[in-house]
């Protein structure tokens, strides 16, 4: 494989610098440069924590303009990820973005771009793999199991119930399967709530406990027998595999994929 | 260990037939004779399905007197259950009952007479000491652990949610916990049911799916660990190794006991 | 959906008495007749347990010539079952077989066979779906997981350790993954068969409990995260629907399929 | 309660900044002084990381004469821990010992000094409640059923299969039951080490996979039903409530106990 050359932007974040490390410890990626919103003229190991020795840009087409790097890793906030995903197509840059919050015209827009330019993009709200292979089989598995119900169990500082992997893996089902109301027709709640949410006729169970980190259940139930796909994700190590499939991905597709269930197989 | 001789009433039933095995492959149990509601003056060996030369009685009192048992298992309604069960205290027969329904009024004029008596009783809702020890277990940790969510799951045929487990195991905890809302203070339920029924600030959620059987988690959750009690209950057979604990205490107790949480050390 | 007619072997068998309740049970299945070692002449109905009014034959060419069903379900035994398989390709009935035990040059010849008639036939070791889709999914994953660990649980009357479909799982990912030795190079039983049996780098372990039925759990681990498959397996009517998909399918294939994977999407 | 005065030794270890914490978010500790190899005469928060002001000490027997503590919370190395446990009874400060490697000489020779000074000390080598209840659950669900597997579960870059825990269960279980073959008298092993280790007739699974962190299942079978044991250690911070109760716990009594479990009712 021949080496791929890496700007990131958002390095000093959490998700950032894992992604520094992993673009460190992978043989064909190079880190040319990073793209910070301060630090302009400096090297990267002269901040704290890294040890890169590579420029820090704070115009990101100054920084692909000087570097001519093959991807952007972008890390950084909705509204900034916007826009050099923009910028990274317009110069000819793959950008591979973590950051959620695209419109569906922000996608619209994008995807007209990799076509001008004829060069791949990909958007993944979520990269932990285990995570989108949980979603992915569970879709699979509703053509041949009608019935489904979600537990998904997180630490108990989370304010939404369900959790946003709980709503999108209820919604992939429901694309595959008819709606369907199940349990009992008469079945009865003698304490309200008990039977969870109810989202296109399944069931989501949130469980929130101190200890828990992020995990999630799906289970399937046929005749005499049940299904189980169930991932457990333990630190933000998880994201980083995630990061380089896309990475590797973007460079041999040439249009725009929103969610790496579209690329993995 | 000598031999205990036990009288069975509703052997005919799904329990019944299993006590029915369970005391012929027991080798310190004798079976002497069997209580129906028909079939007066058969032995048991001439219904279809069972081997035992045992007499069939349809009066319980000439039974006790003429085959004088130690032990009555009880196993039919919960009507005539209550009925058997005050005759047995009354012919000096130990009985264990697995019917529910026993009134406080009902319990209490039991143990006056079992105190009279000088003979023990058990009453046990559940039989399934598996399902006991995780309802025991879970009350030892919830000492240690106030923070515990309850997922019980369900074949989908059956009609109430919680499950009688669910908030018996609820019940149990609260009596040693005091009472605590348990999640973030601000947490919110994008989908209506998504945290839960709430007992006492313990969140009980129920699954119901075709081929589940009866399945339940106590999931108690602290810093940086989580403690997971889990029974599943796969047939009417896990009922059987109750049973015969219950039998074995009945001889060596001389009050009425209700639950088998209380003969288990 | 046009009616399917169906003929059943093996119809007085544990699997076979389910299949016939399915073929009652579906719709669009019809069925014409069953076949027998013994009971010529004879109505299934006059059997007991059977409600169907159908013929049963000892000649199943004379099945086929009197009867001309579309499909054949076949649940005798490895022996019978191939010499069904063939004379079914050859009347032109497309067969389903549940037999296993069929060597390369079976197959090969079987295979030939339904190329020059044109017809398909299905020959499924394992038809509980939910086993298929644990065993797909983990090749699935383990292009993007390398690390697994297979744990599967079954009653403690059963023989053989690691079970049919444990072996045929670590198979399944070999497939798709370099041999890889798992673990720390460095890493020391202190009590002997603690890692469990290595095939190809895939530790399996065989837990075996009273209680247990038939449980298989595939785990994978990568960065911060895991991921687990399970498929819990609690009696025969597990396989019924792996048959009906199977009876469905082959009526729209024109080859032979080995493995219900292979018709699962 | 009366407030508490402790001192730590191996403040600046993972485990012992730990805790810090502990005893100064815990309203009825109070942090008297740190105990360390180096720094003597300064004060903790002049060490990076660290808050409390208060005085290190190289000199064990200074800093208690100083600063006249009730509890020592010890968490060193196995040699220095067995030093300054002595040296905590004679100055009359009951230890609270994380450290393991004491031999049976070493605890008689401390159960001595506690009997002879009237104070308690409490040893434990996991201060895991989690894993302490699963220990102690484990022993008395065996009464009940004598089927059990144990399947630990740790990253793999653990060197000893099985786990210390994994061990202490099995020896915790074998106390209380006679030693029992599990499984199939017949059963055999198509692949060596399918079946896992073997203590005392009880099977030890070990799986070592990436991204696991400490986990352990105790899963009992018995007729029909199974009970499930699991402990999930995701953290350092999981250490932490169990070292709360044992410096509540030494504080009433007078004599040295060995375990948490003998502390847990």
């Amino acid at each position: 494989m021949s080496e791929i050359k890496i700007v990131i932007a958002g390095a000093r974040g959490r998700m950032g610098s894992e992604a520094v490390k992993l673009v460190e410890d992978t043989k064909h990626f190079q880190l040319v440069a990073v793209v910070d919103h301060k630090y302009e003229g400096m090297r990267l190991n002269q901040i704290e924590g890294f040890n890169a020795d590579v420029p820090v840009y704070t115009d990101i087409e100054k920084c692909f303009f000087e570097t001519n790097p093959d991807v952007l890793i972008d890390l950084t906030t909705p509204e900034i990820g916007k826009v050099h995903t923009k910028k990274a197509l317009l110069y000819g840059v793959r950008p591979v973005v973590g950051t959620t919050g695209f419109s569906e015209a922000d996608l619209k827009e994008l995807q007209q771009l990799t076509e001008e330019k004829g060069i791949g993009a990909i958007i993944a709200p979520n990269f932990a793999i285990g995570a989108i292979l949980m979603m992915k089989f569970s879709q699979m598995a509703a053509k041949y199991f009608q019935d489904v119900e979600i537990i998904e169990q997180h630490h108990d500082q989370k304010l939404d119930a369900p959790s946003g992997t709980g709503l999108k893996t209820a919604e992939m089902i429901s694309e595959v399967r008819e709606e369907k109301q199940q349990g009992h027709p008469n079945e009865h709640e003698i304490l309200p709530g008990a039977r969870g949410a109810n989202m296109n006729g399944i069931r989501i169970h949130s469980v929130r406990l101190p200890g828990l980190i992020a995990h999630q259940e799906v289970l399937f139930g046929g005749d005499g027998q049940t299904l189980k796909i169930r991932h457990d994700s333990y630190n933000r190590a998880s994201f980083m595999s995630g990061v380089k499939l896309a990475v590797e991905n973007v460079m041999n597709v040439d249009l725009l994929v929103y969610g790496l269930e579209n690329i993995i197989e």
